[in-house]
């Protein structure tokens, strides 16, 4: 199923060309933590981007044909600690941890198997007797902080290890703020922490790593079309931006592996060349009414929502009747308002499609990342690497060369650039043999190469060269930038 | 110079219509730390996107008339501790604070005569007998956790104060992968962290925060000319996105202000309604060869720059009249070598203009606030409370009302929405009376709202009404969306 490239080699390639680079790399690096360089952080942005339009600006359609409403929301990395004993990480987000007695390292009960020990790297912790294990005590996994100038008990606080949590205690916030009715969902993209034990996979498994979480907020009764709706949804995503191979799967979660709270998770999961099994890039969790009830119970705060549509509508069939009786539609009023309006005063369920930036990022690279052989000038094959981003995703959309820097070819040139960019990241580049300029271009996975030669000279007209197809077309200059918008177009 | 705002009244707006909210408010709040809401999410998006767009994709034209060389990174908040080491945050990046013997409270020590005592709050810490006064101590104004399974000293580290330091460790990796030339620029947005004692003035003093960085690496004869023209750049920035009162001024600090690295620092400054003096929103600083300097010394790694391209020159203009001559040649480009090459190869100097999000947002707010009178339906005049945000950060560019939901009116209200929609951010209204529809999106900072009427129905016109001046136009249906993208679109 998998072609399986080796990560080494890869992950240099993307140091090389400026997409991820280790974290303090000078100082030796630090384990779990990776930077995004300049074609990194474009690729991230976009990606970023892409959800923030899809699920928010330009929400998907729901099935009553009408956008579903979806609003964004920002919240703070460190909040009040109280959040996370309601929400059950204080308590409970932790891993099983062993320490050997002999070497004094601290290790995951369940990666015991496969962790080289430090005083006999040959050996696996879990095999190498002279490591003689303590009993697994639990470790949480939230990074710990002090807010305030004294390091005591009631300043310690966390770097959330989610950004769900900033929603749910936002809810009546944002009820309150937006006139929101059910269903809705409220996005947020942003910065997490876990302070793993063993980060690895590249940046799959990092301590600190961003999310982009929708909690959609829906009557009880609706909640399994939702969550079934959003599965859905949210795989096409990726599809639609290029996770176009048999990679990727959405996987439902056996009842065994569902958290207690949750009455279904599916994922959806990507083969990367450094597994054997795919691995997860988002959850689409049913998380029922758990969130809000914790934190309606520890903050004591009402956390319902009054559905007033649904209310008045009953309100106005039932007293119908009694249109003439006015002392009849009163008790009767008074009846329902005892007995019925409760039942309208509920706790809504959430669907919460979670995913990962920095995952969904290492499996677009992987995607894209391929090895292929292309003719040069002289028509013998040469070796290339090539990323074949999606037009969306691409940090850079095109790039305008000028054949040779005289006879104007270059004043032409960077005059299309500047038109060009003020509308589409693009690139300018005059150096080099143009066979090297297009195998760059190829390697950062710009789309389109945009080439002024002679013949510009006498038609005006340029070629644009395909990075995936090779195939050059030639158009005249005034034509491109409508070319261009067409040709990155999404379909 | 400042016409005041209550700021508590000016809060409570801003929490009312999902701007601001106090951070983990159902749990009593976190001091120092605030969340955006839906408007505020989306008005901080497109501050950072403005910043983005201009600084780095499309950016700011030098003095030669073509593009400044710019381009991204995103870093990690947690690096390696050695960064702070050699950045001199470890030693030296504190405040001096005094604790009270009686209360036990600790504050600032240039704040104390400012600050209520806790045990009795009328009297100022500074004036209450009381309070025995302990000898001032720094205090450390990083927030410090543990990264990995023990909290042992070498497992210390901290979130980051700036995100500059980012970009300085890795200067040579993006040298290297994005084959740069001096002079160049490399941006980042993203949070840093403050342990501030006292967090105060709503959110301008917050402990996390957001910050828009840019390190522009110069050859140092260049630095006080490029000095000079960021400093122009980022505060002509402010007024392009509309800080255009007297609020705003750019001030060069005194030699008694300057931190000891920096040759020259400018303050871009606005005069906040809670504030007497204006007050920070960004440091256009000349760092010299300060930062490059550290980490090269702390890390061991040469972080010099070569200038091939003057190199080159030299090597031609001085070995040209040795053309015919090849040994005498060969000696003089060995002496060259020898005394002239090292002149060439350097520590860049930096000029870094470093804004806050936060700050500038809420400069954003401050100036956009505006409380008037308008003419209601029957002529009467109403208060309004409407924020005169900038076209380009305003979180709603359009609303899209049917006046009434009958005759077909909300169909094509819903069309003409969902056609705008694919383009800028709009949003549809159909409840209540007209009066309080225009009254909502004022109040949101929409500059334009689009009703369908009667009219409509005989000959497809549609009334613009524009937020700041009131003026109604009537347009066809089919001349909206290239309006729009006109009255839109950056002067």
């Amino acid at each position: 199923m998998s072609a399986k490239i080796d990560m080494a080699r890869f992950a240099r390639f993307c140091k090389d060309m400026g997409f991820i680079y280790q974290s303090s790399e000078i100082y030796g690096g630090i384990n779990g933590f990776w930077d995004y360089g300049p074609l990194g952080v474009e690729l991230k942005r976009n990606i970023k981007e892409a959800w923030w339009h899809d699920m928010v600006r330009h929400p998907p359609v729901g099935p009553d044909g009408r956008d579903l409403r979806m609003v964004g929301l920002d919240c703070a990395i460190i909040m009040n600690p109280r959040v996370w004993e309601a929400s059950g990480h204080v308590a409970g987000f932790s891993d099983l941890m062993v320490d050997c007695k002999e070497c004094k390292g601290r290790f995951r009960a369940d990666q015991i198997q496969d962790i080289p020990c430090p005083l006999k790297p040959s050996l696996m912790v879990g095999k190498y007797e002279k490591c003689q294990l303590t009993e697994p005590r639990a470790f949480n996994l939230m990074f710990q902080t002090y807010v305030g100038a004294v390091q005591s008990p009631e300043n310690v606080a966390y770097l959330r290890p989610e950004t769900a949590q900033g929603i749910f205690v936002n809810f009546k916030n944002v009820l309150d703020s937006s006139r929101l009715k059910l269903p809705f969902g409220i996005a947020q993209i942003g910065k997490a922490f876990r302070n793993e034990i063993n980060p690895r996979n590249y940046t799959f498994r990092s301590r600190e790593f961003e999310q982009m979480e929708i909690e959609f907020f829906c009557h009880p009764k609706d909640s399994m079309m939702w969550y079934e709706y959003w599965r859905e949804v949210r795989k096409q995503w990726y599809v639609r931006l290029g996770l176009t191979s048999d990679k990727l799967r959405a996987r439902e979660q056996s009842r065994e592996e569902l958290a207690h709270y949750s009455c279904g998770t599916t994922d959806i999961e990507y083969l990367f060349p450094f597994a054997d099994e795919p691995q997860e890039l988002e959850g689409v969790a049913h998380r029922g009414d758990f969130d809000l009830k914790a934190h309606a119970q520890h903050s004591g705060k009402d956390l319902s929502y009054f559905d007033e549509d649904g209310w008045n509508a009953l309100l106005a069939e039932r007293l119908a009747p009694f249109q003439q009786d006015k002392p009849r539609r009163e008790e009767e009023k008074k009846r329902l308002e005892r007995e019925e309006k409760p039942k309208f005063q509920f706790l809504p369920h959430v669907i919460e499609p979670s995913a990962g930036v920095d995952r969904f990022l290492l499996a677009v690279l992987c995607e894209a990342y391929t090895e292929d052989q292309v003719p040069d000038a002289k028509g013998n094959l040469e070796s290339r690497t090539v990323m074949r981003f999606h037009p969306r995703l691409a940090p850079i959309k095109a790039a305008v060369f000028p054949l040779v820097n005289k006879d104007g070819m270059d004043e032409i040139a960077y005059k299309l650039y500047r038109e060009l960019k003020a509308h589409f990241p693009v690139v300018y580049d005059h150096s080099g043999a143009i066979g090297r300029r297009y195998r760059r271009q190829d390697e950062a996975g710009t789309p389109f190469c945009i080439t002024i030669d002679g013949e510009t000279l006498q038609n005006s007209s340029v070629t644009i060269r395909d990075r995936d197809t090779l195939r050059q077309i030639r158009i005249n200059l005034s034509e491109v930038r409508s070319w261009l918008a067409d040709a990155l177009r999404p379909a």
